[in-house]
C-alpha cells in the first residue's frame, strides 16, 4: 500500500514498521499502563505541535511516568519519521509506557513510540447528514490525562454498532464529559456554545473551537447535562482527526431539526480557516 | 539467573523469553484492552487450574475477546511451557489482548500470551507483623473481568510508599470493594468473617478462604463499610500468589491489637493444607 507509513520509532530505534514491536515485559501489555498523543502532519508540517506536546507531558507527569528524552531528541525523531515516510497527510502518534518492568508491575524506564499513520478524514457525507450517538455512565479514570486506557469505549463497539450510532458520550447522573475519543459541544437555543468543563481531556481542538465560536458567538466551558444535550439547537464533537463532526441524535432523542446546523458548520469553516493560516495545506 | 524461565508462548508459537514481543499495533500497547489471568504451578503441577481457566474466559467474555484456541491447545501450552521451563515453584500468567488492530481502535483476532515466571511468596515477617494499607476512591471499571487495566493501582505506587504502606484498598462513597490485586476479608468482633460481596474481582482465593472460613465461623459475602474496617477485630487479604496475609494498620487506624490475628492465621493453615490436598506441594 502506497500511502502506508514505513518506518516507526522504537525505544531509541528507527525501524521499519514491521519490527516495530515490545518485549512482552511492557507495561502497557502487562497492565495497560501508558499515555499517548496524537497530531496531524500536513504535508511535511506537523499542527499545532507545541500544544500537543505539552499535553503529552502533562499526561505523563499525571502518570508518573518521564519522557526518556529531551523534547530535541523527540522533535528530532518526529521529523526523520517525516523525512523517511514522505507521506503529504498523515497522524503522528506518541505512546509512552510503563517500560519494561522486572515484575510485571513496578514501571521501569518508559518505552517511547513514535509512528506515523494515514489519515483519514471524515467523509462528507458525515457533515452533510451528521452522526447518531447513545450515551453511557461512565468517567474516565484519570479524565485530564491521556491514558491508552479505552477500556470502556472499546468493550462499548458493539452496542454503538448495535443501536445504529457512531459513538459513545459518557455521562454520570446526568452530567455529560466526553466522548472516548471526542470533545461534546452544545449550541443552545440563544446560541450561546457550551463544552462540559469537568472530566473530560482538555482537546486542543476544543480549544480552539472554544476560542473561534467566542469570536462570533457567547461560549463558555460549563456544566452540561443530558437534559441540555436534548434540548440543544445543535451538538457536535471535536477531535484532532475529525475536527468537528455535527450530531443529530442522541440516544432517542433527535436533536433541534434534525440536520446538521449553521453554527456548527461556521464553526468548522473557521477551524479549517485557522489550520490553514498556521501554514497546514490540504 | 538459573530459576529464569526460558520460553513463553505468544500468538501461537513457543519462543525464548528474550524473543517474546507484539508488535505496536498490538490493541494493548494501543489501547490498554486486555485480559488476563495467573495461577500457580507447583513441581510440575499447576493448581486449582479449571478455576483460573474458567475465570479467564469469564473475563474475555466480559470483554467481547475470544480465545483463539480451544482450550486443548490452550493445557498443551501450558504443559509445553511447564515440561521445557522446568521450574519448581511458579506462577503462569495467560494474558489476551485485542490483536494487531488495523486502525488502533477496533479489536481483531486476539493476541494470546503464556508466560511462567518465579513466584514470591509473601516472606515470615509479612506473615508476623502483618502490613500497614492506605485507601483511595475507586472502582475498577468492569469488576468482575481481570482486565489489564491497572492505570489507578500503578499510579497510586508512589504514594503507598510515601505513607509507608504496601497497598492501597479501593472504597466509593465509604464502602470497600478490593485491592488493586487482591480481595478483602474482615474478621467482625464475634468472628463472622466478611468480604466484599459487590464490585470486586471473583478471586480464586477468595472462595477458597470463603469456604474455608464457613466450616469454622459464620462467613458471608456483604456489604463492607470503610467504619466495619476500622472497627475489625481481624483485617487481611488473599490473592493467588500472597495468599492470605495480615493488615494490621489501615490509613491511620491500628486494626485489633495491631497483630496478625488467631482467625487470619487459622484460615492460612488451613487454605495450605487445602493446597496440599489438591495435590500442590511444596
Amino acid at each position: 500500500m502506497q500511502s502506508n507509513p514505513n518506518f516507526a520509532y522504537v525505544r531509541g530505534q528507527v525501524l521499519p514498521l514491521e519490527q516495530a514491536t515490545l518485549h512482552i515485559s511492557d507495561l502497557s501489555i502487562q497492565r495497560g499502563y501508558g499515555v499517548f498523543d496524537y497530531f496531524r502532519v500536513f504535508h511535511g508540517k506537523p499542527v499545532f505541535l507545541d500544544d500537543y506536546l505539552e499535553r503529552f507531558h502533562a499526561s505523563a507527569a499525571a502518570m508518573n511516568l518521564e519522557v526518556p528524552v529531551p523534547d530535541s531528541v523527540l522533535r528530532e525523531a518526529i521529523d526523520e519519521l517525516i523525512r523517511r515516510n514522505n507521506l503529504p497527510l498523515s497522524g503522528m502518534k506518541m505512546i509512552l509506557t510503563g517500560g519494561y518492568s522486572e515484575n510485571g508491575y513496578d514501571p521501569a524506564e518508559a518505552s517511547l513510540i513514535i509512528q506515523q499513520q494515514p489519515l483519514i478524514l471524515p467523509g462528507p457525507e458525515m457533515l452533510e447528514q451528521g452522526i447518531n450517538v447513545i450515551t453511557h455512565e461512565y468517567v474516565r479514570e484519570v479524565p485530564r490525562a491521556k491514558t491508552i486506557n479505552y477500556t470502556m469505549g472499546i468493550r462499548l463497539i458493539g452496542e454503538i454498532r448495535r443501536r445504529g450510532a457512531s459513538d459513545v458520550l459518557y455521562q454520570q447522573n446526568g452530567v455529560v464529559s466526553e466522548f472516548p475519543r471526542c470533545n461534546l459541544f452544545i449550541v443552545k437555543q440563544d446560541n450561546t456554545v457550551v463544552t462540559p468543563a469537568d472530566n473530560v481531556l482538555l482537546g486542543v481542538t476544543r480549544k480552539n473551537v472554544l476560542a473561534l465560536a467566542g469570536k462570533k458567538y457567547k461560549a463558555a466551558e460549563g456544566t452540561v447535562t443530558l437534559e441540555d444535550v436534548y434540548g440543544a439547537k445543535e451538538v457536535f464533537l471535536t477531535s484532532t482527526t475529525k475536527r468537528i463532526v455535527p450530531i443529530v441524535q442522541v440516544d432517542e432523542r433527535v436533536i433541534g431539526n434534525g440536520k446538521p446546523g449553521e453554527v456548527t458548520l461556521s464553526l468548522l469553516q473557521d477551524l479549517v480557516q485557522l489550520e490553514e493560516e498556521k501554514g497546514a495545506r490540504m
